[in-house]
């Protein structure tokens, strides 16, 4: 049994248009007007596929294929959700592969022993509401409803707000439900299997993650008449700090990565010394003591970047996702799912969060990685070849059926 | 002859109430509704001081005086635009200043042999349309009508619509007239006269500015998946540059002030690596040979730090005023008039630019400082003690009558 892969590639590029760049690529942020068209078109081909449709208090999706025995599901899926700029694989990716499969089950007529759902969570990406995998986070009981409802986006719209604007504000409850698995397809954003020449990676879990946000308070002043050994500019202070965030990762080694992807600078303007910078640390690594000392280093490099222009600052480490490991006997489905289709695979590690490590704290959960090509990912570049989807979508569709039970 | 302190008073807290922040400062950018009413009740108090107000179509605001002949104007007056989040001093206070001359004249029924004008420049701070001191620019020839028309703020409105749509578009050609002198009062921005306990400052010219743009392109990426070793991350490369702007001051020494007050970030979230920056880059100084070497620098601080990260760049050295002297008889007119008023004075240079920058290429210019608080200026906490402000503008009603030339 095998996928379509005309069928696939064709879902693809409709779900595609809705959101598209100019340049190819995608932006489609959660809860925004192009997300509900995203929804509404995978709604549809949901109920084709013969799926009952139901949505939760987060706006998830689900849709249950039934078993033949009254047990819990296999749940399979991804985000449909993207980053501002991004591109066409992230998320919906895993979606449209669950979907898939889901499909070739119907033309087969296979009949399973456990239910077959298809789930898209909500805001994913974290790009318009903070935290990252927020609705997901809710299900497993890690993030308060109420919590998740007052997220608001930079324009301080709440999130439960825009949920219900765009219709997707649902009467089930966003809580545990049994699981027999939990199964999540999706680019790999990094350059090992590609540069391996493989088409598959059985993924083992996801590196532990640490989210900090520091706010630096100078003196905002005129950039001309103010002599320079009176200034204490927010900004310099800021610069150091990223420079400081970069060096740690390369004093540590081994792989820590470190970024810091957003920065915010008030006033703003040519002519005023920056009064005030917000800025984000994303920090991650397999291992938790190294994610430790990372944090006791980011301390210190902030505390003398801030001492040494003189200026006050706010540091939070706000959020954190531990090392999450995959069950051992999904991970193995996974692999030998990947050795019948006859794909390149490999085990590896994921270096981005993703809705399956909230759904580790649920049930067994697993994932399937495919190759990002360069390595690129959260970009208009972001690209996986049509064969390396086919050897992923085969080896999720194949475990699903491993895992569910041929009935 | 002296000023009237407590009309001046009074007219500087209604004035300051228009565009006022919560916390007493002041945002009152160019050309909004804001600005409007400002400039509407400017128009209103100069007509009620039996002032002939025209309007050119720079949007400048000139308010006539007659003398008893037919001679160039002595002109007087400053701009009434603020930064973001600024104060109430820098601008509006030479404005009102020379308007308190103007009703001084009147009070005592004084009449020149020069006309008296005051006037009110457009967009002087440049935090909302680009570049700053943009309608001086035009009046001296040094700015094409043209391009200050279609100057674009940053949601893309062209400041001739603007003009337009506060009904400031004025029908008086923006071209170089004949004058007798210019005169403006400002407060120094600086914390030269507060520090030697000194009320007036007698400006003897304004440093040499140039302003530059950078623009960086990294590679935007996924900041979980992507390894250390493959980014390209156009922030990095940007902190370096801001760190080696200030280092630049600090190697150069004197005079020289360096600052990036204005950066931008793309797509500028948490977990992607930044895929482009822009910023800004202002030096000063008082001798061309030194912001010559110092640009000289900048472009190697530039190319090191994006060839370090391996990102392109585009370095833009956009705009630069050169040193601007004032008139000797002007700047000896003010010391006289200083001494007879009986304040504690001293020579002084601006290290930032003002609209009397572009006025000395028209005629004989000069400038009277007063102290700011703190040094402080484009920012809440700007401030002038009253009996400062007394004797600034007693300086500057003395050296108008003076040069005007009492009938």
């Amino acid at each position: 049994m095998r996928i379509n892969r005309e069928r696939l590639a064709k879902s693809m590029e409709e779900l595609g248009r809705i959101g598209e760049t100019p340049r190819g690529g995608l932006t489609r942020l959660a809860l925004t007007d192009d997300d509900k068209r995203g929804r509404d078109l995978l709604v549809e081909w949901m109920r084709a596929a013969g799926l009952r449709v139901t949505i939760d208090q987060m706006g998830n999706i689900f849709g249950q294929r039934p078993g033949i025995e009254t047990l819990p599901p296999v749940m399979m899926g991804s985000h449909a959700d993207s980053v501002p700029t991004g591109g066409k694989y992230d998320g919906q990716l895993g979606v449209l592969c669950g979907l898939e499969a889901i499909r070739s089950m119907n033309d087969h007529g296979l009949r399973t022993r456990h239910p077959v759902t298809l789930v898209i969570f909500t805001n994913e990406e974290g790009a318009r509401f903070q935290p990252a995998m927020i609705a997901s986070g809710v299900m497993a009981g890690k993030i308060a409803l109420e919590d998740a409802y007052n997220a608001r986006d930079k324009d301080g719209l709440r999130l439960v707000d825009e949920l219900e604007r765009i219709g997707y504000l649902g009467p089930e409850p966003c809580v545990p439900r049994p699981l027999r698995a939990y199964l999540e397809l999706h680019i790999e954003q990094g350059p090992c299997l590609e540069g391996e020449g493989l088409s598959v990676g059985v993924v083992e879990g996801i590196v532990a993650i640490a989210w900090s946000r520091l706010t630096i308070r100078g003196v905002q002043d005129h950039a001309g008449p103010t002599p320079m050994r009176i200034r204490h500019d927010a900004l310099v202070a800021a610069a150091e700090v990223i420079s400081g965030v970069r060096g740690l990762a390369r004093a540590i080694g081994g792989d820590l990565v470190t970024t810091v992807g957003n920065l915010v600078v008030s006033p703003n303007i040519v002519n005023a010394i920056p009064g005030r910078v917000t800025m984000s640390i994303d920090m991650r690594d397999p291992h938790e003591p190294t994610l430790d000392r990372a944090r006791v280093m980011l301390d210190a490099v902030v505390r003398e970047a801030c001492e040494r222009e003189g200026v006050s600052y706010q540091l939070e480490h706000y959020w954190r996702v531990p090392y999450t490991p995959f069950a051992p006997d999904v991970v193995g489905a996974v692999e030998r799912a990947a050795r019948d289709v006859g794909a390149r695979w490999r085990r590896i590690l994921s270096g981005a969060g993703h809705d399956a490590q909230y759904m580790a704290a649920i049930g067994p959960a697993g994932m399937v990685f495919v190759p990002s090509r360069g390595g690129r990912s959260h970009c208009e570049e972001e690209f996986t070849a049509m064969e390396d989807i086919e050897d992923g979508a085969n080896t999720l569709l194949l475990t699903a059926v491993d895992l569910a039970g041929r009935a």
